[in-house]
């Protein structure tokens, strides 16, 4: 598809600037204090699917943070693709561990990214991957070569459970009446290895709270004589793991898939190195469930992580104090078929029967999603496959994920379509963390494997 | 005594008036963003000290904050008081529960205070404790009855290990001679029961790191295939107690001295009511080490807090994340026999051996100090009771603290003298806690019940 190519190579400066100027708004939803500059993301994001073709280009207002919806109707007896993408993005903290600020992105080469990558929070995900869309949109629409229907819908509080989402899209079934849901959320396995994502993990996510005296005590004239809530929390928490690193919640994985050992096999034949792994991230060894091997347990099993602890005396220096209250942030990643409201209230029931009487538990349920499966021998699946084979020189490999998109479950129940998860980051973009960054090489490759599925996914549903 | 009592009742309102002044400065000398203050405070100290009498005021410089120190030598024959106190405080947080301003004093009655109590950081922790000393140092000049002599040493980083206080009594034992150390950083059973606090804990205070992945990852992606810092330190925390909450340190408790049953009887005659203690705590039930009761566990047992814990997202809302880091600040009183060195060095050493090979571990001790008892059968302790039973008209009992004042069993290895603990506070003033605050009566009682300590040890001293 030469005139695409030669479209991207020359506008490739142009798509790369647009982005870093939407980079440079910091919109964490997770935080208030970025109220505007969520908000001044969605306009820059209507005012560019206007540019790029969209027609009923709007901000749709909800509970929460509106949604940027735009759509390109060529012909209603044409099949509908809806593009879904987020416009917020992670917290940018620890800050002191970026190289350069999360908010003033900027370009350059790394191993793996010779081509060179754009450093900023949100440069992956999912800015980076969601402005892919709109710029194929652009290219479709200038070299006049949309071949169906087009729906964009994108969200603000991705980030944070996405519950303004669910609001929208059970009032809007008609509006947003596709055959296809298309994202670009996830990852592939490397630049020379693309890989589509069918199965997704679901997720719990709470905090708890012990507390102990009605207030801070002198650890000399009370410790030991009463319930110090960060031990109780720490006994608590560590309590829900056994020796086999198994969860002890009872009841959790009542619902648990077991692959059989031919889909276990299938799934270890993706190239991986342990050793590659560890030195990556600088460990001497994995940690795991007893049983499984690491591709298993990020993808097929459930598992309970704390993603943040706090409590007592953290700043310079020594206190010797007994903390009043300590507070945890727990999150549970779940496979397809647990439930998630099922999980959160075993989670809550055991964390709660487990507190000594001595401390107050309270466990907040914060947000959650289901996992999720894409059966490969969908018309969605085989477009995007073959338009990776085509871009790549090579086929796509179909791989579980870890992590989670709590509404693509969402959709198939709302909508009742098949989501495809056209995932062009890596592992290795630090997606969540400092330094996060997207390649350049994966942005524009993005951008021309995108108009090919939408070409093949209307041929193939003729 | 009634001209002393008197002369009270005529200065009283510029007694409090001078304490909420030094109240006002934010000595905190814990956090370096105080340093200011910290000086400020020294100097005020400085200045009071002269306005009270005393001779050869002057400012120690030291390696860390300075020592204030002052001297009143009427006759070289007659024996000598070394009083100590501190003009640092500890830090004001969790400063949202504070009912006033930390560093705002204020005054207010309460059921325990009907007389009204000074609102203020530091309030009886230490420095309306020390600065009762300066104003019964006033009296005693104006009123012309000093009955022999007197050396203060003020020093500012009590709260935080006095490391410099160390460095500077090893250097000045000449300069320190005397017969008794006085102190008033202690409390007393209540205000209508004084007590003398005969024997302190020891203490030692670490701070714990412990290291996963390099860096913060996506929880999803990562979580179950890699050791999550925060669920490995729960692990590990929790595994130093073990079910009758023994310290599982090997060695922790070889040399802590175990009291007869005739000794532990007599400390179950001070008056204490569980339902009373439970109640002011808001607690359901008490908690601590199997086999001793409430008074013992924080009183004649060692013990191991954790102070501090952080790690991870703890801001506003939800992140995914797995943090490269965790941390904790954790405290071990000791009894006396245990050397505060020999235990960090068992803790670190236990502690890094019980940590998985998946992350790394890191132990940086803080500061710490030795218990020490004191006879009650010594002339000091007789002329504290004889002075208490004076001012309040029933004798005070013999108490063990829970509390550590590490530099008392440094002033007996170094000056050879005894420490005298006339403490004026209650456990109900809450001091390391928000609203801290120190009762008018009892720091007026303090001012009238120091002079006769002077006089009767003086007398009892010939």
């Amino acid at each position: 598809m030469q005139d695409n190519l030669s479209y991207i190579n020359q506008h490739k400066d142009r798509f790369i600037d647009e982005l870093i100027q939407l980079l440079k708004i910091p919109s964490i939803s997770a935080d208030p204090a970025y109220k505007n500059d969520v908000i001044k993301t969605a306009d820059l994001v209507k005012e560019s699917l206007k540019k790029a073709g969209c027609d009923n280009v709007e901000i749709c207002e909800t509970p929460g943070y509106p949604i940027v919806y735009g759509e390109k109707i060529i012909d209603p007896a044409l099949p509908t693709v809806l593009v879904y993408g987020h416009y917020d993005v992670q917290p940018a903290d620890p800050i002191e561990l970026w190289d350069s600020p999360p908010f003033e992105p900027v370009i350059k080469k790394t191993d793996i990214h010779p081509e060179g990558a754009i450093f900023a929070r949100g440069a992956c995900d999912d800015k980076g991957q969601m402005y892919m869309h709109v710029k194929a949109m652009e290219l479709m629409t200038e070299n006049d070569q949309l071949p169906c229907n087009v729906k964009f819908m994108i969200e603000g509080e991705e980030e944070v459970g996405s519950e303004s989402l669910s609001w929208f899209v059970k009032r809007n079934q008609e509006k947003l009446a596709n055959d296809v849901i298309l994202i670009s959320d996830t990852g592939m396995i490397s630049n020379t290895q693309p890989s589509i994502t069918t199965g997704l993990r679901g997720l719990s996510y709470v905090e708890v709270e012990v507390t102990g005296p009605n207030r801070d005590l002198h650890s000399g004239l009370y410790g030991g004589a009463v319930a110090n809530p960060i031990n109780i929390l720490t006994k608590m928490i560590a309590s829900l793991h056994d020796e086999n690193n198994h969860i002890t919640i009872p009841g959790f994985y009542d619902k648990v898939e077991e692959l059989s050992r031919e889909e276990r096999d299938e799934m270890a034949k993706a190239p991986f190195s342990l050793d590659a792994y560890k030195k990556a991230l600088d460990i001497e060894e994995v940690y795991g469930e007893a049983g499984y091997v690491t591709n298993e347990r990020n993808a097929i099993r459930p598992t309970l992580d704390v993603n943040g602890i706090w409590g007592g005396y953290t700043g310079e220096g020594a206190k010797t104090v007994i903390a009043s209250k300590a507070f945890a942030k727990i999150s549970m990643r779940l496979v397809p078929n647990q439930d998630w409201h099922e999980i959160t209230d075993l989670f809550k029931n055991h964390f709660e029967s487990i507190a000594p009487k001595s401390v107050k538990v309270e466990v907040k349920p914060h947000h959650g999603g289901q996992g999720y499966v894409t059966p490969i021998d969908n018309i969605g699946y085989k477009a995007a496959n073959k338009a990776y084979t085509e871009t790549f020189g090579i086929q796509a490999i179909p791989q579980r994920s870890g992590g989670s998109i709590p509404i693509v479950a969402l959709f198939e129940k709302e909508l009742k379509s098949k989501t495809i998860l056209m995932g062009f980051g890596l592992d290795s973009d630090a997606i969540h963390s400092p330094n996060e960054h997207y390649g350049i090489f994966n942005y524009l490759k993005g951008i021309e494997t995108i108009p090919l599925f939408y070409k093949y996914f209307t041929e193939m549903s003729k």
